[in-house]
């Protein structure tokens, strides 16, 4: 750990055209689709121009059903990442897998090997999955309950570090006289035997630089609270006020803490997505034209996606009806969004038109429409109050918000020294300010 | 289908440091590892250069038990073409992925994500995995039966095929205006119900410019040539003598024919590990070289995960004692080729450790030793006696043995009018002079 004063962390969450539910269909978007190299190598050129932590992608194993309103095609992830480790240097690549409808031998192995092509640059994003569509391509008729996705994670991420921790850090001899490459009594098997996985390991490729891929998790609750103080490095979270930003921050620190872990080594990264304008008046004019561009079938599909809640009988115009909302904690897809939607219709007395408009930017992440000055204050006082130690950065279109973003905000947060000029290492763990993790130690451990 | 004359295919199969045992420990081969991309970069540059079809990779999920005595890590397939095809312009890329141990719908999509990004150059190279030490990465206890593997292979490729074919190619409508992005009637759920798998679809992403993938396969086991003859485009087959070879070709071209297939639309790559020299004296002295560099204890470990036959007891200078060798079709792993290693040690009455050193090259795949006009003419009478339609190469040691090929005898066919001077497509069905599929077809005939 290095002893210079704390900084900001900065991801970017790139997502077709942009975070935007609009954003596709306005002129400042490039109407190229995110199936293609050069576009992703254009957005992480920017990224890295701004020396920001990390790409971040989501993902979802199934087609989605809007696809007819809005390019969501999603190639693999380890493939984009293996591309991306090619056509990048510096910033790291956070790769979301699911532990839903993988094995965990090929989960640890996908993303040691990302890590081992990068340098050393890749962070596994551990996620459950609860699309219904996903489930039907993997055999089920539903969705798996919330607590049963969380069970089998469990166990899926104690073979993933097991692997990981199955080769020492000075296992490869590579004597070419001797005719020996590795010294067999510093690799070890894992054999374990858990609830759902039964693995003996050890692991087809050796320790990269960084000597263990970073762990990032985002679900924010109650039980993605505890996996994440139990297991994450990185924690990703959608917080929209700064009281609530602070109090999650509080708690996950605390709960990592009894976990016998140093609070210092997970960094809460929130979302956030940003439209600048070089005056407020501006950035205000162009979030009303992506507004425009939205398509209210969309939205209340994504809606309902989350929630369960089908809005589309009630007239656009009329107020959230609060009573169609579920419970949050009977819910058993993304628990926590709905958790916050339901607490953002009540908060504001919005429309049904208004809360899609304040979801269409990122889902019911924070949304930010001001100056560049406007929002490297919002950045600053999050930062330095206890709400976040970064962002997840959220561009409303690309590849132009991440470029205002890069040139506009980064410079001042560099000048306030909230934010590094330049990559002081050459790993995500060194960009993160997170230690090396002992070689072996998890397979000890676990 | 283009109007030449019929020319030669050639893959590239890189293993670290090369395909001998022994190459990792000759001056000969850079004391680099796989999982280096700089490596691959520089191997992938060469076989570009040479104009050959495609680098193959083999894989198998699980450490050997031989790492001890060479480089065998293996990194992730996916993350290694998705690495190479950011770092290649216009090679092939065959990968390797199991049926036994990944669901169909990950494995289409993985696929078909390389083949976007790397503009239409990726084929599948179908294989089951017979490895214990694989099936004890996931859950099982011993190795996976021959008949099971297959009846698991055919249901998964039909997924696989069904989803390739979910999207009908002019299904994207991009309409920024109207705020449109795809046709939803051009994109089908397959809503497969067969004996291992159960998915919905449709795939979550487009087709490639060569509008599926092409499918390899490598089995030559009775079962594995059916299976070919249904769905191979290509078929990787180790053939020693030119009689086997012809017998090969006739016997698979038959049922591909048999199947209601064109078989000019299903090419046979033989596997063949030259030494090459400038005169033969030469090549001999380094084929003595390499084979002085091999460690008994570990072909005697290859041929028992081969045959399960345990030669270690017996004095390496005695011959080969025959009655050892099960029946080959008693075999559950690698079936064809033990049969083939039985057919070798009967044929030429080896030493053991004649055996050992004629296997060390390739595992079994044919050999030579000799000068590049010998190596030229041993390739022109396979092709144009009917044994094949191209060549899987083996390079002994790596990169020199590759740069020795392509400098030293791809010259020599180019004169022939054996094979390109030049790329003359962009995919790799242009390569290797493969029909485009019908958008949609597999879907439909499924």
């Amino acid at each position: 750990m290095s002893a210079r004063p704390r900084q900001l962390h900065f991801n970017v969450h790139v997502s077709t055209g942009g975070n935007h539910e609009g954003a596709w269909r306005h002129p400042r978007s490039e109407p190229v689709q995110l199936t293609s190299l050069d576009y992703q190598r254009k957005v992480a050129a920017i990224a890295e121009r701004g020396k920001l932590d990390a790409l971040f992608f989501g993902d979802v194993p199934a087609l989605s059903d809007n696809v007819k309103l809005r390019p969501v095609e999603q190639l693999d992830p380890v493939a984009l990442h293996g591309a991306l480790s090619a056509v990048t240097t510096h910033i790291g690549l956070a790769a979301t897998i699911s532990t839903s409808f993988n094995e965990p031998f090929n989960v640890a192995r996908k993303i040691a090997s990302l890590d081992l092509l990068s340098g050393g640059r890749v962070g596994w994003n551990i996620v459950t999955t609860s699309s219904e569509n996903a489930a039907r391509n993997y055999g089920l008729d539903g969705v798996i309950a919330h607590r049963d996705r969380y069970r089998r994670a469990e166990d899926f991420v104690e073979v993933v570090k097991k692997l990981w921790g199955s080769w020492d850090a000075d296992a490869i001899v590579h004597d070419r006289e001797a005719g020996l490459y590795v010294d067999t009594d510093r690799i070890h098997p894992i054999s374990h035997e858990g609830e759902f996985f039964k693995v003996r390991g050890p692991l087809n490729v050796p320790p990269s630089p960084q000597g263990r891929p970073v762990l990032i998790q985002a679900g924010s609750s109650e039980t993605g609270v505890a996996f994440a103080a139990r297991h994450a490095e990185v924690v990703f979270t959608a917080q929209r006020t700064l009281e609530d930003g602070q109090r999650f921050y509080r708690e996950l620190k605390r709960q990592v803490a009894a976990n016998g872990r140093d609070p210092e080594h997970v960094k809460i990264v929130v979302g956030l997505s940003p439209i600048i304008g070089g005056t407020e008046a501006e950035a205000k004019k162009l979030a009303q034209e992506l507004n425009e561009l939205t398509v209210p079938e969309y939205g209340l599909r994504q809606l309902r996606q989350f929630s369960g809640v089908d809005l589309s009988a009630y007239p656009l115009d009329a107020p959230v009806p609060l009573d169609a909302f579920p419970d949050a904690e009977a819910v058993e897809t993304h628990r926590s969004r709905t958790a916050l939607v339901i607490e953002l219709a009540k908060r504001e007395t919005l429309t049904i038109r208004q809360l899609l408009h304040r979801l269409a930017g990122a889902r019911g992440h924070q949304t930010f429409v001001g100056s560049t000055d406007q929002l490297a204050d919002r950045i600053e006082e999050w930062f330095t109050s206890g709400a976040a130690d970064g962002f997840n950065f959220m561009p409303a279109y690309l590849p132009g918000g991440l470029e205002d973003f890069v040139d506009g905000v980064i410079p001042i947060l560099q000048r306030r020294g909230l934010f590094r000029r330049d990559y002081e290492g050459t790993t995500l763990r060194d960009h993160y300010d997170l230690p090396f993790p002992e070689a072996g130690r998890d397979r000890r451990a676990a």
